[in-house]
């Protein structure tokens, strides 16, 4: 059994959206950010730095954060949501990681400089807003390319940028001038198994 | 032939150093950011981002940015550097991933408050600061209980984290209060192969 410990968050969607992708059966844990859950030792035994998502899969005592380590385990363990011809398993985990270093974390300070510093410091929002612009414009190129952010086939790579999209939507950053992306994001937003995994931990964020 | 494409700063020498280490043969093309080098569609053809390191192979034609995607291609192309054992394995790319979304990305933020905003802006500093720490605490934690920090052997987690680090320490973001980090830096610091990555390209970052 695969157990998944998450929030309703940008990070955590990432393992709920491949989970039902991959149609694979686990336990769901929800872990209250709000509440400190995520701080507590059960937890922090898990993940010392206490972030979600943390997935353990009891078939191998395999015990895994960090959201692109865990959508890569279940891309290999599964051998779907990334092609086997090398080339192209490689292009996917370039663009994977694109979002967790690259995009994610400055998505990340953004959120903070935008919504939560108090008072407001404009140098730093103006920062925040070109440097995720920067990546939105190169997904934007790649996504003229190709249909999917790796290539030819939907990915891993397009469900970390779709989750962390999503909440971006959600709360204005608006990336709809880059038209590629935006059609992109439109077509992954309609996909089954993604409208469940941004469902899940209930209740969720956003409308 | 391997092609190296970087500068001499944090991501680059997680390459240079991972090529020494495992004794490649390979050309160095040395991507000057200060003389905008970076922003030359010569560059950008191989990374649209316009960010160092890429790696190309042309035994294959992968042609990879995003410096965690390159060492863990390295990795696996040698089979070595990262260990064969499953569960070995995937704590490996745990840790050098959460260098690449959780440690890199927030350092690259401090060296920004810390070093080059005008004026300072303390709210964010402190912020960078406490984060950054956080992620020390983690890695100290982590040494406490396994001589490298994936577990009993050296692999491209310490690499990531250790090329990081020597700029860090440069630039006097003192981690010195933690003994286990601080002890496993040394360690690797008077590896041969890292004594001649951090050097190249020359002239090399700091002193
Ligand atoms: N790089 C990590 C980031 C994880 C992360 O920041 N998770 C957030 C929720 S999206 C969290 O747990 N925040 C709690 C906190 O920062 O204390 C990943 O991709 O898994
Ligand atoms: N997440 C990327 C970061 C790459 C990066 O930021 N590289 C810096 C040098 S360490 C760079 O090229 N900076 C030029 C710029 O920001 O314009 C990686 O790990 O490769």
């Amino acid at each position: 059994m695969i157990h998944l410990y998450t929030d309703s968050s940008p990070n955590g969607f990432k393992i709920s959206i491949a989970l039902e992708e991959l149609n694979l059966t686990y336990q769901l844990h929800h872990v209250r950010i709000d509440a400190g859950e995520h701080q507590r030792p059960e937890f922090l035994a898990l993940n010392p730095h206490g972030r979600i998502p943390v997935l353990v899969d009891d078939e191998n005592g395999i015990i895994l954060f960090e959201s692109a380590a865990i959508l890569l385990y279940l891309a290999n363990k599964t051998q779907r949501l990334i092609s086997s011809d090398p080339l192209q398993y490689w292009k996917t985990v370039q663009w994977l990681i694109f979002h967790a270093s690259s995009v994610g974390p400055i998505l990340g300070q953004r959120v903070h400089f935008e919504m939560f510093e108090q008072p407001p410091y404009e140098s730093a929002i103006q920062r925040y807003r070109a440097l995720t612009e920067s990546t939105f414009l190169t997904l934007d190129q790649q996504l003229q390319q190709s249909p999917w952010i790796a290539g030819q086939d939907y990915s891993i790579a397009d469900i970390a940028h779709f989750s962390w999209l999503h909440i971006a939507q959600i709360i204005g950053f608006d990336f709809s001038q880059f038209p590629h992306l935006s059609t992109w994001f439109q077509r992954v937003a309609e996909r089954p198994a993604v409208q469940r995994g941004i469902s899940i931990p209930h209740p969720a964020t956003g409308p």
